[in-house]
C-alpha cells in the first residue's frame, strides 16, 4: 500500500458568499467540509488512481471527529493517531461574484512529546506494509523542526521509497536525510538553495541530498532533476481554473510512477497532466479523469542538459 | 426563572489575523469559540445580573456538541432541543491592524416539522416555571414565518411576560400576537412601519400590537414607547468600543426591569448603561460591571410627548 503522512491534517471548510467585503456582515450561502491537509489530498488522488492507500498523521477534538467521519466513506484507510489537541480548520471564502478565494488557515494543535513518540511507533509499524510513503505539508506546533528528517531516515532504514513535500527549514533538514524525491515549487527551491534559475536550483537541491527533485513551475509545468537526466514537462498551453490541489495531484502521480517504475519522462508527463486535470475540475482538489486522458498525449517533455 | 429562546443558536468563532486582505492566504493567529445566538447572549447577561436563566432553542451536530460543552460550565441552564441538523457557526474575522471585524454567518440547519413540534412541547413545559421569556434572533430554515407569533401567543396564554427581538416578517407577525415588549433598532422599525422618525415609528408599532416598544438608536441610546409614557435615554457622550452584544445586553436589562417591576425611566436608563458597558468591555458580548455602575447615574432620561 501507499502511505501518506499529514502531521497537520485539517478540516477544509469552504464558504460561498455573494461578495467578500472587508468589515461587512455576510450571509454564507453554502458551507462545505472535506477532510484536508496535503497528505490526505494525495491519498485521495492515489486511491482514485487505483492504489490502496493509508493516511496517517494526527487528529483530535471535535473537528478531528468530523474529519474522520468524512474520511470514513472514502477510499483511503484512516490510520491517524489521536491527540488531545483539536485538529485545525482551513477556511476558503469563495467570492461568488469574482470566483476568487480568500484563505484563512488555523495554526493547528500543539503536539506533545508523548504524542510524537506514539506517532513514531505507529509510523514504524505502517512502514512495514508500505510500498512508498509521501510526507506532506507543514509541521504542527510542538513538533521539532527535524521531524521530517527523522521520518525520512526511518523510511530509508525500512527500505521504503520516500517523497517529501514541505518547505522552509523542515525541507532543508529533510533533504539532508536523503529522500528519494522532493517536490518544492520554484519559490521554495530558491529559498532553499539561493538559486533563482530552476534547473540550477534543482541540481543544487540534489547535491544537498535529494535523490531526485521535481520542481513545480506553476502553469509552466514541472522540472525534474534526476540521476537518469533532467526533464521539463508542460501542457501545450497553460490551463485555467482552480489550482487548489494541483500540487497534491502531482505528488500522487510522482509517487505512483516511482512505485510502478515508470521511466522519468513518462512520470513527469503524467504528473503534469494530472495537475492540469485538477486545475480543470470544478471542485477544488478533485481531478477530471477525462481531461487527464485527453491532456496526457499532448504534454511535451523536453530533456534539459545539466546546467554548466 | 428567566427563559430565553434562540431557535438559530450558533457557535460563535473568532479568528484574529494580522490584516485581512481579500484573495490572499492568511495565517490565523488566534481562534476563539463561545456559545452564541442572541438569546444565549441575553441569558448570559441575565445570569450575570443575578437571575436564574434557562436557554432553549435548537442544537445539533458536531458544532452543537461544542456549543453545549462550552455552555455547560456557564450559569444559564441548557434546555436546548436536539435536532438532526448541524448548529451553524458565525465567524468574526478580526483585523489586528485596524481592529475591524468582518462577519461571516452560516445560514443554520433546516428544522423539520417533527422537531418544531417537539420544541413546542418543551417550550410549553418551560413556560410553567418562567417569570418572563425573551424570544431572540433569526428563524432557522424550515421554520414557518409565523413561528414567533405562535411562541408569543403561548407565553401570553401561560401568563408569562414576553419580549420579542427579531426583524422583518417574523417581527411583523410577532407584533400582531401582542408581545409585552419588542426591541427593534431604528432601521428594523422603519422597515416595519414605513416611518423614519423613531418616536412616530415606535408609536406605530404599538398600534400594531406591541404593548411597549424599546427602539435602539445605536450610539444615541434607546427610545421607549410605553403605556406609561415615552422616554429617550442616552449616555452623556457616545461610548467607543465593540458594539457586539450591546443590543443583547439591552434586552437583558429590559427583561430584568420588567420582571422586577422597575419604573420605565429607570428601566431604560439601566438598559442604556448596560449596553454602553458592553461596548466598553474588551471581549465582544461581555459587559464591564464597573463601567455599568459608573455610567448609570450619568444616563439622561428625557420624557417625550406623544408625536402629533
Amino acid at each position: 500500500m501507499m502511505l501518506t503522512v499529514t502531521l497537520n491534517a485539517a478540516l477544509d471548510v469552504s464558504y460561498r458568499v455573494p461578495a467578500l467585503v472587508p468589515h461587512a456582515v455576510h450571509r454564507v450561502t453554502e458551507v462545505r467540509e472535506r477532510p484536508g491537509g496535503k497528505g490526505v489530498n494525495v491519498a485521495r488522488v492515489l486511491a482514485a488512481l487505483g492504489h490502496e492507500t493509508v493516511v496517517t498523521g494526527f487528529v483530535g477534538g471535535p473537528t478531528g471527529t468530523v474529519l474522520r467521519d468524512l474520511l470514513a466513506p472514502l477510499a483511503p484507510h484512516d490510520a491517524l493517531v489521536p491527540i488531545a489537541g483539536t485538529t485545525r480548520r482551513t477556511l476558503a471564502v469563495i467570492d461568488a461574484t469574482t470566483g476568487d478565494t480568500t484563505q484563512l488557515n488555523e495554526p493547528g494543535p500543539t503536539v506533545t512529546a508523548d504524542e510524537w513518540a506514539r506517532f513514531l511507533d505507529a509510523y514504524g509499524a505502517l512502514l512495514r506494509d508500505a510500498d512508498a510513503v509521501a510526507i506532506c505539508g507543514s509541521l504542527p506546533p510542538g513538533i521539532h523542526v527535524g521531524a521530517y528528517a527523522e521520518l525520512v531516515r526511518a523510511a530509508r532504514a525500512a527500505d521504503v521509497p520516500v517523497l517529501l513535500d514541505t518547505s522552509g527549514e523542515p525541507l532543508r533538514r529533510g533533504i539532508a536525510a536523503r529522500p528519494d524525491l522532493v517536490k518544492p515549487n520554484v519559490d521554495e527551491l530558491a529559498q532553499l538553495t539561493g538559486a533563482r534559475e530552476p534547473l540550477r536550483a534543482a541540481l543544487s537541491a540534489r547535491r544537498r541530498g535529494a535523490h531526485a527533485v521535481a520542481a513545480s513551475l506553476g502553469p509552466d509545468g514541472l522540472l525534474a532533476a534526476t540521476p537518469d537526466g533532467n526533464w521539463h514537462a508542460r501542457t501545450p498551453t497553460p490551463v485555467r481554473g482552480n489550482p487548489t490541489g494541483a500540487g497534491d495531484s502531482a505528488v500522487a502521480a510522482l509517487l505512483a510512477g516511482l512505485v510502478d517504475g515508470v521511466p522519468w519522462p513518462e512520470r513527469v508527463a503524467r504528473a503534469v497532466a494530472l495537475s492540469a486535470a485538477t486545475v480543470l475540475a470544478p471542485a477544488a482538489g478533485e481531478f477530471d479523469a477525462a481531461a487527464y486522458e485527453r491532456l496526457l498525449p499532448h504534454v511535451t517533455v523536453v530533456e534539459r542538459p545539466p546546467a554548466g
